[in-house]
């Protein structure tokens, strides 16, 4: 068999799995937007039915044939397929690796893990949860192990979620950050129009639902999500998921926070943007997925920070703003509207965090979990630790576990090595954006006339149209000529805001 | 092993292989109801690949020795275990028998029948469409001669959707329906009420969307249909799909045709009502199906028109259907209004046809495909022998294929033996409706005082709860105590409308 036939061969199979995957995503959102409320078990057998069917097809000995196939030293891949077949590789692993009894139980404690979290927080009880805690690390070290991590947990954590991270560079990416941060937030917050952002934003109050609708629909299709390809609906919480050419956003609406709705759907927007922007016949395969989680939160951040907090996104969208809720607008004038949008005001609660202050809550997360895998940590002394590094980082101290340790549901069901790629994100976005105005000088004079079909088509060449070509760090490198680091995130913090509490 | 633990063993293979199957229907619910236009190659690729998994499990060969030792002469299986098993086995040939290359070629035939006949429709061009249907004659042969009913085909076909059916059995009972209801519809048609409904219907106009919406939820949920275990979204034809507890009903509004609107969401609710009372635990085996399509039509006509056409069913509802449409309802009074909801109006299209003469549409049907099948009627001769039967049926001949022989797509996906079901489930409903009232006199007067209780209660009893133990002529027996016959839907069409335009 040629080299071109095993590759297409292995396409097909992959690309197979992957459809299937998309199915059980579906199967997710339905249940986050549709699911009548009582059929919850029967949605947990469908659940159970098609991840079967998916690992069947993941695992697929004839998967493991082609890869020897195409691996073998002297073969002549190009580039791209060399990148294809190296994440099959990755996927086919671990869907082979891990004994299928560990799966089982894994996955049996993961949904333990969920009950027993949300307990714990409901009734401040983290000593209930702490041996969850521990059970969820052993899985996940032996998850580690299984794939060929050991003595490196940590580090598979993090490349599951951003290919190609490793705990010591993101030590003193967030080393370097928190340096530059932590006196920022002081200062920000110690400004008087701190308050005055608070009273503004105080003010947006009775927004009706059907207008928040209406606005954030000729939002987020100004700034380009293709309706036709997608659509957006309402769950709890706010949501991307799909691919290609069936990307489904969520959002929620509250009457008195009219801007919760609107950024968290154009942050979803910017998930979606990039799902949509994936090449079709490519869709499963490295060339057809997103790089990873950093890249992926770089996308949605950089449309929700950097675009729409700024100046000429609201000059553009203001008139219309108000023309909607003109009597609820009536009490700001325009620089107030512009403080709400921005306001800073550091919380214990990560999810409620302004963008400034965000990246705290990241770090504070980080130096937890990598000092758990490294056992200068033991669980039963982490509310302390998290005390502690809450009063050093964020400058509060939770009054409880609820609102410390306990408030995220992420470590409940082993999701280890997530949360840095928030903060990754968010370096990579400013590191876009300020390559894109490099490029493109007058960018926000173009969204102030709300012209975005620039950045969205640079974004689309660059990032979108590359798939998994390229991990975090070697994207960033490709696209904007530098390595991934803290630099441009704070100076576009210091400029943003600096210019607007500390002018 | 012992028998018992083989037969769990079956159950629970049989219920992933259906419990996967749902997640098929749900994907095609979605498709209806929310698939963003660019989508639809995306949901192919899904369905193609979820139907591969579906196979995979339906032929899962531990199936296959666990019928060996299940189906053992000597077995002690209790009468529900032989129905559980022998569903299975059928099922199990269904999966293994059909070679994988004539399932290919089927689908795909299948898939070019629909474009093929939309395009025939469009131009009245039978001429283009008869070799696909002659294509699709010879697959549902052979697929017959597959599964061992070479020589029936036709009663292939039938039990495929109605196990236990025979050709000779549907013959001889659509025979004596005509025979009694082809005078009936002519006796009605000439009656001077007849105009009078029409001008009656011809009132309703304008009703807003948000009215009948809330109107049809008021009444379904009145009349059972559980809403936490079910949803109702819009499409643009009405299905029911799901079973047990998510079944998902579609409606779709007309401002000036609010009746059609009502009775199709009745006649869903219908379908629903059945599948939200099949057992939950045994959901997927022959203890936790419908019984076939005839059953499932019962459940819904009966509903739709025993039920809702009644003036029991009106004196209680009519009050608020005024209140929500005061200005439209102005024009008619009660008698006018129950006319209008009971309006008789031969049609030569079969989906606008009345409660009366939609049978004689249906025995037109089954006429041509009996003779489509016997080789008595070739398939170049099937406008003629149409229009001749039409204009003896109907009383009507059209003036083209499109609104005659073109009409219907059943056939160009080879879906022979589907249409009698709709007329044998009227007849079962009628039959159903006659032993209702026996059992329960005075039940169109708690109709009347918006109870609908003791119907479905016995309904969920005597029907839902039986699942396939027994097929639809055995079902009559054992609920009604006579063999399915035309008599009661002669009966109640004669004195429903017998009372209305000749009394």
């Amino acid at each position: 068999m040629s080299l071109d036939t095993a590759f297409a061969e292995l396409t097909s199979l992959v690309q197979r799995a992957h459809t299937l995957g998309t199915v059980g995503e579906l199967l997710g959102w339905d249940e986050q937007v549709n699911l009548p409320s009582g059929a919850a078990e029967q949605r947990a057998a469908q659940h159970a039915a098609l991840a079967e069917a998916v690992h069947a097809a993941a695992s697929e000995r004839r998967i493991g044939e082609l890869l020897v196939e195409l691996q073998k030293p002297d073969g002549a891949l190009s580039v791209d397929q060399q990148a294809v077949v190296a994440q099959a590789r990755k996927d086919f692993d671990r869907a082979t690796k891990l004994p299928a009894e560990f799966v089982r139980e894994k996955a049996a404690q993961g949904s333990r893990g969920y009950h027993a979290w949300a307990k714990a927080k409901a009734n401040d009880d983290f000593a209930s949860y702490a041996p969850v805690l521990e059970k969820n690390l052993e899985f996940a070290k032996r998850e580690a192990a299984y794939l060929g991590w050991g003595g490196r947990e940590y580090d598979y954590m993090l490349d599951k979620h951003d290919p190609g991270l490793t705990a010591a560079a993101v030590d003193r990416l967030f080393g370097e950050l928190k340096r530059e941060l932590v006196p920022l937030v002081r200062e920000i917050t110690a400004s008087p129009t701190a308050a005055r952002a608070k009273t503004a934003a105080g003010k947006l109050r009775g927004f009706p639902v059907e207008g928040q609708r209406t606005f954030l629909r000729e939002v987020t299709e100004k700034i380009g999500f293709d309706y036709g390809r997608g659509r957006i609906d309402v769950s709890l919480h706010p949501f991307c998921s799909g691919t290609g050419s069936d990307v489904r956003m969520t959002t929620r609406f509250k009457e008195d926070e009219p801007l919760d709705s609107l950024f968290s759907s154009i942050h979803e927007t910017g998930h979606g943007l990039y799902e949509q922007g994936l090449p079709a016949a490519q869709l499963g395969t490295a060339l057809g997925i997103h790089a990873g989680m950093a890249v992926h939160e770089s996308q949605s951040r950089l449309w929700e920070n950097q675009v729409a907090r700024s100046r000429g996104f609201w000059r553009s969208f203001e008139p219309r703003f108000r023309a909607l809720f003109p009597t609820q607008t009536a009490a700001l004038n325009a620089e107030e509207l512009y403080l709400a949008v921005n306001l800073v005001e550091p919380t214990l609660i990560r999810v409620d965090a302004d963008e400034v202050t965000y990246n705290l809550h990241i770090i504070l997360r980080f130096e937890m979990e990598k000092m758990l895998f490294t056992g200068e940590l033991a669980v039963r002394d982490l509310p302390a630790a998290w005390r502690e590094a809450s009063r050093e980082i964020l400058g509060l101290e939770p009054a409880n576990d609820r609102t410390g340790v306990l408030q995220d549901v992420h470590w409940s069901d082993g999701a280890f090595g997530y949360f840095p790629s928030y903060c990754l994100g968010n370096m990579l976005a400013a590191q876009l954006w300020y390559r894109a105005q490099e490029l493109r000088p007058g960018l926000e004079a173009e969204f102030a006339r709300g012209d975005f079909s620039w950045l969205l088509c640079w974004l689309r060449e660059q990032v979108h149209a590359q798939g998994r070509r390229f991990d975090a760090l070697e994207l960033a490198r490709r696209v904007t000529g530098a390595e991934l680091s803290p630099k441009a995130l704070v100076r576009y913090l210091r400029e943003r805001y600096g210019a607007l509490y500390l002018g």
